[in-house]
């Protein structure tokens, strides 16, 4: 690993919290963190165009291994001139190695300690991969930031399953520092444990031993309750190293991500903020709104007045509920434009208070306004969708 | 009529055919002639923003008013400010009048004198509309062209339902003509009479007689063989006056445009260069080709690489293959631009050429070098859509 090409630089950390603000710098750019990655996992962010990102401010995308190495394939990405040429995208790209999709999407999986079985959710065939073949594919795919390959419990396991799954991520996390070649590429250790406390010690201890460029906390934000997901993120973060990023994998509402900055993320990814507007979610300052209620088929303001994004300064909340009413295309893009801008700038403003000192205030001034989503509507959502991504 | 608001200038004449560049004066911008107009059925052109619209070229969008009239409905189009504010498109708008809708899409049709019964394709509530109302309606959305309420036969009913379904056209035509109230709006009659010269010649003359600003050549490119379009499409043209636009509903294939701009029209709109973008059909100068094809999924040139479109110059062929395997939203929009871009470019190439004289060399090397897609082919296609129109 060529450190000058992936530095991680601590600016500022908030006296009332541990948030801090800092920089990536990677190949393609260096990217402000606190930051959120959008999920691009078929090499598109769907719906947008790389301008489109740009001009909503988005630094860096998420891509899926798995995904790709299913579709078009990693050679062919390859012989196209790697990922950031395919998908026409000159910043940062993080790919995840495909470990939760694996263990949450591919049916049929036989995992031992040499690696998994699965069968594809596309068209059945079997595969098999290795640490090892993780970290070539991701070579293949070029991103700026990679993700060792881990295996991935449900978040209702066992204390013994979630061990023997924790203790597994430890060897295939280890194989894959061994097996990397190229030296450009940041390589990222996730750690896991589950709900489990002494298990998220042992695997940061572990982990943070053999010395990656990152630390992602995976194995959260799966279903469990946000209040597990948060004291887990907390009791993990303080064991991560002060100098080095730390990547919450999989969250991403808004009240999430402020809560998370002030436990010491630096970087995020969901799919939520993509997801919940292509069923008509929009984030505003006062919490989610859904365009389909009725209220807005007559509003001629735009469905968040406070808002600066090429959305809500062009159309109005009647034109938004109308094309969700007739399930038009545009109307996903659209509202796809809205959150991530949401989602951007909220990070902006994070970091700004951060840097500021004032990240303490700012984050009580937004939780006192944002209304989050019912925790049982947002675990019965999700569990809708995995059930849907499943059944495809 | 205010006629300043809504004149045509007819420029140039081509002098070995029947070709006509001009310009169409409306209370958005002047419209140069020939032109053809991408559908926007829902005060939407699929997957695009204005913006996207304005950058390749578009000039005039067609909206329909059936469509708006059972969804949102015109009253609340009118309370957002009109059409063009709704949709935030400052160009000229042509509304069709939804004739050929209620007459092909609507189920359980009573037409009368007076006006039609039909069931709403989307929730089967009932609805009765007379060529005053739809006068009104278009008059509250506040399009710059709208079109006389018709009778749209079937491409194969027989001579005598034919000429009964023109009959009706001809007096609903000077209803609506009667109870236009909007001076800034022109009002285009729409010719009748299938397949039957004898009654296209009726047609034309009943109309032209009554004084239009603009005439449509209807019930055309609706199953019938493509000979028989072309045929009537010149039989109908040179019955109408010279100096007032004419308009071929339905038409938009290259081939077809091309041809039809030979025997006189100045005015197109179709939906099929958005439609066969959304299954992946490109344009391309040779023929249309289909981004799905094997052959592409490892092409690392654009699909088009004489096409200086926004997705051609962005992505490769490879690229755009795996967003449509994958039926990633992106790939519909990229699709739309070509094709859009593709069809703007032709028709600004045909217009350039008839004015500096030369359209029919630009015509013949087209027409040598574009292959058609089959004509059987493209029937099956036109029928499948059709029916699934009708079961949705």
């Amino acid at each position: 690993m060529d450190s000058n090409l992936n530095d991680f630089h601590l600016i500022q950390t908030c006296p009332d919290s541990k948030a801090r603000a800092g920089e990536l710098v990677t190949p393609h750019g260096v990217v402000p963190t606190p930051v959120f990655l959008p999920v691009g996992s078929q090499a598109t962010v769907k719906t947008l165009t790389p301008e489109e990102l740009k001009a909503l401010g988005v630094e860096m995308v998420l891509a899926n291994t798995y995904h790709l190495y299913l579709r078009p394939g990693i050679t062919i990405i390859e012989k196209m001139g790697g990922l950031h040429k395919f998908m026409a995208w000159d910043r940062a790209i993080l790919t995840d190695s495909g470990g939760y999709q694996i263990f949450s999407l591919a049916p049929l999986r036989q995992v031992n300690d040499d690696g998994v079985i699965f069968r594809s959710h596309i068209d059945g065939s079997q595969h098999f991969i290795t640490p090892e073949l993780i970290i070539q594919f991701q070579e293949g795919l070029g991103a700026d930031i990679i993700m060792a390959l881990d295996e991935c419990p449900a978040h209702d396991d066992s204390f013994e399953k979630v061990r023997a799954a924790m203790t597994r991520t430890h060897q295939w996390a280890e194989r894959c520092q061994k097996s990397q070649k190229r030296n450009d590429q940041a390589l990222y250790a996730i750690v896991q444990g589950g709900i489990f406390p002494q298990l998220r010690h042992q695997s940061a201890e572990y982990l943070t031993s053999l010395g990656f460029t990152g630390y992602a906390i995976g194995g959260l934000s799966i279903g469990e309750p946000k209040t597990v997901t948060l004291a887990m993120t907390e009791e993990t973060a303080v064991l991560l190293p002060a100098d080095k990023p730390r990547y919450l994998m999989g969250v991403g509402s808004p009240e999430d991500l402020i809560e998370s900055i002030a436990r010491g993320v630096d970087i995020f990814d969901s799919a939520l903020p993509t997801r919940v507007a292509r069923h008509g979610a929009f984030f505003t300052r006062l919490g989610r709104v859904n365009i389909c209620n009725a209220a807005y088929s007559q509003m001629e303001l735009p469905v968040d007045p406070d808002c600066d994004c090429y959305t809500c300064r062009t159309f109005s909340a009647a034109y938004l509920h109308h094309l969700f009413s007739c399930e038009e295309l545009l109307a996903y893009r659209l509202a796809t434009i809205h959150n991530l801008t949401f989602i951007s700038n909220l990070m902006q403003k994070a970091r700004s208070a951060i840097l500021d000192g004032t990240f303490s205030s700012f984050k009580d001034n937004f939780l006192a306004s944002y209304k989050p989503t019912d925790e049982w509507i947002r675990l019965n959502q999700k569990q809708k969708w995995l059930n849907s991504r499943n059944q495809s």
